[in-house]
């Protein structure tokens, strides 16, 4: 058993909120984004990036639309210095995209950050020092003074060495551990900072206040947020930064709450990549904003080729359930969710729609290059009529009858629950085809030859074989198909009732234009059997769907 | 590129709300648990569960402690239909444990329902109508008084068909795709079942208000539940449910917000399976409560098994990141981190501290039956001499001075970085080993003899083999170390002054008390090498450690 005894509430909420934010409704505007991939989620990876995994990536994050992006710790690790350099010399860094170092407060680490970046058109230097009481204890045992020391330190050394080299530089502070901070004091330490570095409208600097730990509800970090966002100093000339992690599992809504609180910028990861449950995932934020209408200015439209890259160069495997990507999360398995999305995707298409709004799909799966066919409604035992008429239609034009389709439904549910598996597209259409379509076995229309008479009557006259024998018989009817019909029940003794008899025509699919009839026939025990008939000719077509439901007939009738 | 114009904020703020829940900050008790596993996570899955499957996720779920469990949708599925049948007539249901069932308010499947409930000792009828604008116009097109009627005509027949079955039946209905229905009619249907229902203080019902679809940031959920709750009719003796879902990523928050803000019980599923992005996820909620000091009353102290037979049955994977479960989540590969923990650890062994408060660890990751050892500090190239001097103390024991620990750290970074891999605690002691632990080669004493002399002077005379050759030497110091130290470098011509020296018994092992001596050489270039040496008596692992250091010397000094 486990003891709760051992944990208490950790963090610090602020003493005092206006909670303004939790009046605003949505967030109006996509916020300044910073990949973290290269530096906060690499480090995470059971096996690092090499320089070539790390350049393809970095691509990546440049044709996705990143502006800000942290290349690494090159005074901590020498891979990143390497990448650095390399982006830095192969003049790979595009006119408006910013790279970010980042640094300890510690002397040597500065000197050798300030070197590592050299000649970049323009970069931001991050520093951070812990400021949490378990850290200020724990690891470095220095009081609350002697670490806002270290930060003031740091930002003087780094104003410093900013004058000396020569280069277009940004700065960047981060109380790291924020989350385990008291607000009052992490304020104190972020002013203290702003005082050193003075920072213009013009020339504005980063405060970023990271859940380095998620350690509270969401809502108090915003209000943490709110706080800071309220008391800090030069705020004109501060971008106020959030860096969450998910350990909590909610670092998406830590985002969230914290841009309606006052933040203008996440530091984010593709896919939630991360130190241990992953920071927050750049994907799930920018494609929440979208989906109510507001431009994430981050281009997710091409998601499976992101999806492959990152798998590929990460050894990382995007989560089957992981919001707007994984694989299942456009899926709809149940009876009830495909036939309201059936019903949905036909309502936008008879009325129009531009405005997306189709039940049980949260966007339209193609906005991030995913298909309506392979990845929404997908069939096995738990899957219903609706879903399943609905693909053969998408993937073969076939309209069914309700009825037909319900007993359709049946017979695939049946083939997925015995066989265990998932029915595709393709095998959904075989089963259909081999259950109902131009079935002329046991009995099979040799010859037939019609006389029309007066009235609208006629006469067939056919030679049928059934079990290898044959049988010639003739009977009138108001039609072609009544006529044959009526000569079959009279000549092998069948009972039976016409209840349903639909046709259309079948788009060209390459192999000419051709007629499709669904016959379904009431047997005297009560039951309904079912066929369909494929024909250029559409009378014959009814009759091949005729014969398909007469070889379809109950066993026991 | 995406078109975001296609997409609007689909779902209905409250128009007015009091806001109380936001100045609450953590959730103070557990809520009434029911498990949607065998039903809404077993509907999303490519194959869904077998007979057999079922009941042993349905034990294990039994076992970690829910009790409520939503078993199936008996009158839409057969396997729902013959695992309730199975529980039912094997006994299979403890007596505090009550079974869920769900239906559609449709005639003949709520008629359907109470049969295959039929012998159950307890079970609640869930019934369900959808309520969104979309659904009301894009699949039912009926008006809200109609759609209302759905609701109420199927309370009035569950109603009925309680009172004719035996049975002890509870109630739970749901408006459901709620989050895109205006809380003001959804409060009006919820309010007409009610007004049917008529629950009472003994005997409640519950209403269940399912984020469907997740389409709103979570505070906007909670500030529904808050307008519901307040306005809901018969309150005392209503269960107000939350059953989020997690498209937009926020699945955990939305339920948490929701707790504060009066939902009072939470439908969700182990690991976050469920449709499409999956249900919330149970276990999260529950360990993000534990880790504030409220026991969940759900038990994932193992939390290994549990991975183990959820990925085998449902054939899902747990996500590598997934809070409190996935493989990744306790583990640090980076430096400071490392450092950080490492500090951590010693000061809670050092403090007897009960209270968890270590850094970057939100929990004891033993509380879910994982190790520090496998679990915690994971060396690959990113990581620090901390981490790694960590791991080799709490595996093998050994103590390193502070600067051979961050020789040792280079020496293993390098090797990771070179095989591209992740060292494993066995392969560091290895390397530890082979790297420093009594090297006796290319420089070996084959014999020594000491005289003591007056005052502590020592003479040592030593047989030293070096590359095949054989070196007689003596030399005198102020002990049998210094004595050997002086006697080797006057004969082999070295210059180094032994900067460090420290030992410490090493705790048995099993193969008997074994002492441990690290010594630092410090050579005329500058460069220190490191060596250990391991015997019995402590003054032969001082001359082994000194042989080791010497035969490690830098190649150019």
């Amino acid at each position: 058993m486990m003891d709760a005894s051992k944990y208490a509430p950790g963090y610090y909420p602020p003493k005092e909120n206006e909670y303004r934010w939790v009046k605003k409704d949505h967030i109006e505007k996509a916020p300044a984004w910073c990949s973290v991939d290269l530096r906060d989620g690499n480090q995470a990876l059971i096996v690092p990036m090499s320089l070539e995994e790390k350049l393809e990536f970095y691509q990546m994050l440049l044709e996705i639309g990143f502006k800000e992006i942290e290349v690494g710790f090159p005074a901590a690790s020498q891979t990143e210095y390497e990448f650095l350099r390399t982006i830095i010399e192969r003049n790979m860094i595009p006119e408006d995209v910013t790279v970010q170092v980042l640094t300890q407060c510690r002397d040597h680490i500065i000197r050798k950050t300030f070197e590592a970046v050299k000649g970049a058109p323009r970069a931001v230097i991050h520093f951070y020092n812990s400021t949490s009481v378990a850290q200020r204890e724990q690891v470095f045992q220095k009081s609350k003074e002697e670490i806002k020391q270290i930060a003031v330190e740091g930002a003087k050394l780094v104003k410093k060495l900013s004058e000396e080299y020569e280069g277009n530089f940004l700065f960047e502070y981060s109380p790291e551990s924020f989350t385990g901070t008291e607000p009052d004091y992490a304020l104190e330490v972020c002013n203290a900072v702003l005082d050193v570095m003075q920072p213009t409208v013009d020339r504005p600097m980063i405060i970023n206040l990271p859940v380095t730990v998620e350690m509270s509800l969401p809502h108090v970090y915003a209000n943490q947020i709110e706080y800071c966002s309220d008391r800090l100093k030069y705020r004109d000339a501060v971008i106020l930064s959030t860096h969450p992690h998910n350990d909590r599992g909610t670092g998406v809504a830590d985002t969230e709450l914290a841009l309606l609180a006052g933040a203008q910028r996440v530091e984010c990861c593709l896919f939630g990549n991360g130190e241990r449950t992953g920071n927050v995932d750049a994907i799930t934020l920018a494609m929440n904003m979208y989906s109510h209408g507001v431009d994430p200015k981050l281009d997710f439209s091409n998601m499976p080729h992101i999806c492959e890259v990152y798998e590929r160069v990460t050894r990382m495997k995007v989560n089957d359930r992981q919001p707007y990507a994984g694989s299942l999360v456009f899926a709809a398995f149940s009876g009830s969710h495909q036939d309201a999305i059936a019903k949905g995707m036909h309502y936008r298409k008879e009325h129009h729609q531009h405005q997306w709004n189709c039940p049980y799909l949260p966007i339209d799966p193609t906005d991030v290059g995913r298909t309506y066919d392979a990845d929404v409604i997908r069939v096995n035992s738990q899957s219903g009529k609706g879903g399943i008429g609905y693909i053969l239609e998408e993937s073969h034009g076939f309209h069914l009858p309700p009825k037909m389709r319900e007993d359709f439904g049946y017979v695939v549910k049946d083939i997925s629950d015995k066989n265990h598996k998932e029915l595709k597209p393709e095998e959904i259409y075989q089963v259909f085809n081999e259950t109902y379509c131009n079935k002329m076995m046991p009995l099979h229309i040799v010859e037939a030859h019609y006389i029309q008479q007066k009235g609208n009557n006629i006469t067939a006259m056919l030679s049928i074989e059934k079990d290898g024998q044959m049988h010639e018989c003739s009977a009138k009817g108001n039609g072609r198909l009544d006529a044959v019909s009526n000569a079959i029940k009279l000549e092998m003794g069948y009972s039976y009732a016409l209840e349903t008899y639909t046709e259309h025509s079948l788009e060209d699919m390459g192999s000419g234009s051709q007629a499709v009839s669904y016959i379904g026939l009431k047997w005297k025990n009560g039951s309904t059997s079912w066929g369909a008939g494929l024909d250029t000719d559409i009378i014959r077509s009814g009759i091949k769907a005729l014969v398909s439901a007469i070889n379809n007939k109950p066993q026991e009738d």
